[in-house]
């Protein structure tokens, strides 16, 4: 693989049992830690599990995805202001960054990580999946993972060498998503043009079916991503940015 | 450049004259919106900005930092559910996305794609460089790039062919930055150990000399990140998620 196949790539949920051997995990860790950061601070930490037990213990918090149990490596990013304010305190500094902004600094940090790692894995033919579970229930994946104040868990990748060859998802057209100078609001027109070769796929009329839905939409507004759950999962997060001292301004 | 050199990497300030092609740019961002986004709803819009009156628009909610003005190309990466939800109203649909855990969802997926960007940009030799001043000013870059209700801005990226060669930065020792199993919190001497390097290079003494402070720590707490200024940004940051629609529960 190489950057051409950044246009092949499509996420793998299922591995072989072939382990990912340390070496080539340190190669591919380096290579996610030369990623850019807010004032090259790093301030994001990398969990790395491998250990099925604990695999088993956090498989529920992610809703129980088989990726969690079966993937040979998972890695937890999070937004890290833990360790750099104890460099302060050491230093005779007095650290402030127990606030919203700079949990949102240490998340942008981490997410830049992960999809460095995410790639630089893929390059050597490894497969990756995300896990956008981790936000819902990070509450019990911090205790899990005993993070301590100043940690939030912000994503998740599931790794290993792939064992299957799932075909590549739809994506909307680049004129859908890529704006010049200013941002062009949608009218009517162009929401049905940009969604219709989504909308047309025969496994998006599958789900419709599937689901008793009228339209696709519906079931992303019913069934994968419903308002009660949003908001119920927002309150935790929210609650979660407080317990882990990021809410004092 | 292939994948061996996300090693090699740094980020480029300083960009020739020399524009960067639309077929180049093109593919680019083809190859960024292959990145996984939560259940690929792709919530995230791209404002591509060529026009140096709209930059210079911009360049004071940068602090004037001279990438904004040089570069050829800067790109704004935004979290947007407003194309989504409008295309939910058009099906039938009633969208839950106006909570803070579809912000931050949708934040995700504009920095994974950002991040993608950024090494496909450099897989074709053209330079890069993150600025983190747009969360602290995001209502007015939303002003100036006329983003709805639903879109707020999570990162840009200057981009052009590099006219300078910089010093790679340094970098925390890995094991500073992974952990294997479970977080393992850190004692005086880890990071005694983990922050010599970074205090021991002879710019960050000169940081310390020019800035006339005691450490290294104290240049960050006291002039670089300083805690009245988080405090400051957090309230506008989140003031903008009301404002954009996205705190509502």
């Amino acid at each position: 693989m190489n950057f051409k196949n950044l246009l092949d790539r499509r996420s793998i949920r299922k591995y072989s049992g072939k382990p990912v051997e340390d070496e080539l995990l340190n190669n591919i860790l380096l290579k996610a830690c030369r990623t850019s950061t807010t004032g090259n601070m790093q301030v994001y930490s990398i969990i790395v599990i491998k250990d099925i037990e604990k695999k088993k213990k956090l498989s529920p918090f992610h809703f129980n995805q088989k990726m969690i149990t079966e993937a040979p490596v998972v890695l937890t990013f999070c937004a890290d202001f833990n360790r750099f304010s104890k460099w302060c305190h050491q230093n005779n500094a007095k650290p402030g960054y127990d606030n919203f902004l700079s949990f949102f600094t240490a998340a942008i940090d981490a997410l830049l990580v992960a999809q460095t790692l995410c790639i630089a894995a893929e390059s050597e033919g490894l497969g990756i999946c995300y896990l956008g579970t981790t936000t819902y229930m990070a509450h019990k994946i911090i205790e899990t993972l005993k993070l301590p104040k100043g940690v939030v868990p912000v994503t998740t990748v599931t790794l290993g060498w792939p064992d299957e060859e799932p075909e590549q998802l739809d994506r909307l057209p680049l004129e859908a998503v890529v704006h010049k100078e200013v941002y062009h609001d949608y009218y009517t027109p162009d929401i049905e043009r940009f969604y219709r070769g989504k909308e047309e796929r025969s496994d998006s009329q599958q789900f419709v079916k599937e689901n008793n839905k009228e339209t696709l939409a519906q079931v992303f507004t019913d069934v994968r991503y419903k308002k009660e759950d949003n908001v119920y999962f927002s309150r935790m997060f929210l609650q979660v940015l407080k317990d882990q001292g990021f809410m004092e301004q």
